[in-house]
């Protein structure tokens, strides 16, 4: 963990500061996922976020090859903001039960570190163009930014369900 | 504060414990937007912070009527992922100068905190309408996820500017 206090005076420091953070905040989510697939009970829940683990693996390398077109070394400041969800995640799932409420209980979560990486790699992707860095940075911004939105979504068509099958939340109503 | 460890049972002790959480997240907002809104300069963005402060307080009584129509006490359950982008907001801001990179960062550590807000806020809509709760429930929660969805646009279109002006971003390239 390093200090924040430093001089950010322009968008370039900024722009270093954030990846720094978002490859933080990739390594705290690859370490948390694996108990979340854990606790899930829900078929389609399990196999998504195991598919989502794999692609946030892909991201961490992601950030490691805009490291390297940077010609700077790979350096995390400590995300405090993905700390803080996933906090909040561990005690709201500490000492549920397997149900459909805990699967709901646990989209809620998922969906909200979703959310600080759209927020995240939105932001990055655009200080990059406006930076005018290599093309290839901008790509690999948007290709992470493009699987949390995917992610996002289906996440909310495993608690909705479909036409033709209940989602999650129709399960959990009853306490099942 | 009170303890998490609980036990959630159906979809309606997670919709209220999300609520608690919700209502506290706010409340942690309504506190901190000043301070951000003291460390702006561009004009677009002070005013665009200042309206959101109004907006929030009145997502804050929204809230207070959900509980009143629900026939329960209004009560906080302390929201450990907001405080922790809010920790990080102000790690990031701390001791910089006012420059249109600080605006940046201002930009985007509001922009985590509203999607904070559309990630919970979409969980509650979703849960409340499986509920079958009150029509009145459902659109107040609605109303407040359509406000941080605009707010997010809005951010996002005074950091990018427009065809006839420069955003926030351009300017903190040079670093001005």
């Amino acid at each position: 963990m390093t200090t924040k206090t430093k001089k950010m005076k322009t968008l370039n420091d900024l722009f270093l500061d954030q990846l720094k953070d978002m490859y933080s905040a990739e390594n705290q989510i690859v370490e948390s996922l694996p108990k979340l697939i854990s606790l899930a009970s829900f078929k389609d829940l399990k196999d998504g976020l195991s598919n989502h683990l794999k692609e946030t693996k892909y991201q961490v390398k992601r950030l490691e090859k805009i490291f390297s077109l940077l010609n700077i070394l790979v350096e995390e400041e400590f995300c405090e903001g993905i700390e803080g969800i996933l906090k909040e995640a561990d005690q709201i799932l500490e000492g549920q039960k397997k149900s459909a409420t805990l699967d709901a209980a646990i989209i809620s979560c998922a969906q909200k570190v979703e959310h600080y990486e759209i927020a995240s790699y939105g932001t990055l992707r655009s200080f990059a163009t406006y930076l005018d860095l290599d093309d290839e940075i901008v790509d690999l911004l948007q290709e992470s930014l493009d699987e949390e939105g995917s992610a996002d979504k289906a996440l909310t068509k495993i608690a909705e369900g479909s036409m033709f099958t209940n989602g999650i939340n129709k399960e959990a109503v009853s306490g099942k």
